[in-house]
């Protein structure tokens, strides 16, 4: 069933009051956001205009009260439509003053002299707006300290509401009609770069509103990299064809990958990959409230038969929802407990002896008692293409 | 004629030696990237990872010799594969040092105290790294100062080469077919939804290596605003359907709109239409070396009936490249000269009584005694669907 599109303002008014509560037990008297998903989570600013660069966006948090938009008149009618009433625009771009003035005004007006604004500054944030406009906005907000949003974000985004799990849900869902229709399109003699380009085309009409992210490979010895753009080079015999999509659905995300072999693989690439798939169900049934994410780490690697350090990927999953990839990582240093509401991905990977990786990746969310999958997990045995 | 993938090396050369004489004129002892296209323009390194927010990327360009990647060890192969001879790599995500440390240590071995880094810092840019990360990498590199690239980076990527304009305009060609099929799939009672999701299909089925931008509206009396997600409600007799697409072919944008109407328009709005088909077209003649950004903002304006200020969209067209929307923009206080080279959006549009707008929007390339369209200009009828 397709879930609704959009939340009620019931849920953004809960997100808005864990905010404020969490501001108030750090002392902070706004918080600063100025990226795609952060302005999003507070006000359902979905566009796919944030492909552009030119324009900033600005949204400010306040101790109490509704969030203030800072946006540029492009955008006005699209925020006028959301539950925010506090919108100021300017018409961007504008070369002497873009926006900084009036986002500089609006923070003097809610946080007084002395008092702290917090940014998202930690690992996997960046601030979007130019460094010599940040430098401009501290100048002309004399007084008002900008510091960390004490992980504020971070940890709101992290546990997700039942709205965005059947969000993120029904996204797997389209990824796994999907990938069920690979034969369609994928075959001994097609170019890989055509077989990127129609599995898109079947993430489309199987109902994704985009597709942000495809990347794969194919080698009948395991893939060199899992980032690579795909070549021309038609599928070979006995190729294992790896496809992995990030698309969205209501501006959620799903991500996961699929193994394809072309004809009947090599025997120990067909080992090695169910092995992967037992080591994904394996961290699946152990996935549950109270363990951490390291140790999600352990046990895979332990299974995988690793020492300590993960291999080239650097990590075996991690967070999702809004975007793509979301912390926290699945890596020893991650100490972050798994919680009821968490969606995650599990993504162990195999190093082979000649150096080459394989990769398998399912999606889970954590429950009250343990985890559930949100992408149908695949079989232990390679699905064969002609 | 497909172009070929990729660019020779004696194309990263010629950026290099631009990059590097720039820099001397500035006084610059090296230049930091830390965004997709920038790095990208250097490097050749092509890949969708960057949608995952969780790994930095650095490169430094030396005042001589090759560009330096500090990159996570998930990108080693994929860098490995260009002309890049020195890279660096370290585990990423990282918590304790996230590449900081190399990145530093790179930075000091070849930026001698008291010299000047600069970064990209002006309109349009931002620095891709945590601001934490920032800090700690100017404390880690004391004595060297941080200052803005002075705009090194816009100017050298102003001015596009034979070979990225061949790629420019062959993901025009893509949409032009792309378009001329919007019949297929676009139809009285079609959900906007439904149009959006098969005109992206149409695009890849048409070669696109991906469709990063799509946004469009319908209604019988002009559009609301151009950057809304589509909704689910059906085409209706006379309303005017947009659809303004920004795919990707190697790399590189296109970035164009067309306007249908579904069975025969409302006569005024096929007036206005046409009034932007002839701005668009006058503006086209106009355009060569020698004049500004401004005055095709002030010749388009003032056939559009304009006064001083540009609607809502606060511009009338912009650069175009390896990014949907790239600085300049054509508006009044933009005096960046025409050269040959430059590829652009002429993007006029008219406020209607009524509040809402119309747009069309066409790619062109400055050439040495004026300019060439690379999408195929729309004729002055509305095309009518049934």
């Amino acid at each position: 069933m397709t879930p609704m599109r959009g939340f009620t303002e019931a849920e953004y008014q809960a997100r808005l009051d864990k905010a404020q509560s969490l501001m108030a037990q750090h002392g902070l008297t706004a918080i600063m956001l100025t990226t795609e998903p952060d302005i999003r989570y507070f006000t359902g600013f979905l566009t796919r205009f944030w492909e552009s660069p030119t324009r900033p966006w600005f949204l400010i948090i306040p101790a109490s009260g509704k969030p203030i938009a800072v946006f540029p008149s492009i955008g006005a009618h699209l925020i006028g439509q959301s539950w925010i009433d506090d919108i100021r625009t300017w018409q961007s771009p504008d070369y002497e003053d873009d926006g900084i003035s009036l986002l500089a005004t609006t923070l003097c007006e809610i946080v007084p002299k002395g008092a702290e604004i917090g940014v998202p500054s930690g690992i996997e944030t960046h601030l979007r707006m130019p460094i010599d406009h940040w430098d401009m906005l501290k100048r002309q907000t004399i007084g008002r300290h900008f510091g960390s949003d004490k992980g504020v974000l971070h940890n709101l985004r992290l546990i997700k509401s039942q709205a965005e799990i059947a969000k993120i849900s029904h996204a797997c869902s389209i990824a796994n009609r999907a990938f069920a229709r690979v034969g369609e399109i994928a075959h001994k003699g097609a170019p890989l770069s055509d077989v990127f380009r129609k599995f898109q085309m079947l993430c489309l009409d199987e109902g994704a509103d985009w597709v942000p992210y495809l990347a794969g490979a194919a080698a009948h010895d395991g893939y060199s990299d899992v980032i690579s753009p795909a070549s021309d080079t038609p599928l070979k015999s006995r190729d294992i064809l790896m496809l992995d999509t990030g698309l969205i659905w209501d501006g959620y995300f799903c991500d996961f990958d699929r193994n394809f072999a072309v004809g009947p693989p090599n025997a120990d690439i067909a080992d090695h990959y169910k092995k992967l798939i037992e080591v994904t169900q394996y961290a699946f049934e152990s996935a549950k409230p109270g363990i951490c994410f390291a140790d999600l780490f352990h046990i895979m690697n332990k299974a995988l038969g690793g020492g300590d350090k993960a291999a080239e990927a650097g990590r075996l999953g991690h967070g999702l929802g809004m975007q793509l990839t979301e912390g926290p990582s699945i890596i020893p240093a991650d100490k972050t407990l798994l919680q009821e509401g968490v969606v995650l991905t599990l993504e162990p990977s195999i190093q082979l002896p000649n150096g080459k990786l394989l990769v398998h990746e399912e999606n889970i969310v954590i429950t009250r008692t343990g985890a559930a999958f949100l992408s149908s997990p695949a079989a232990p045995e390679l699905t064969i293409l002609k």
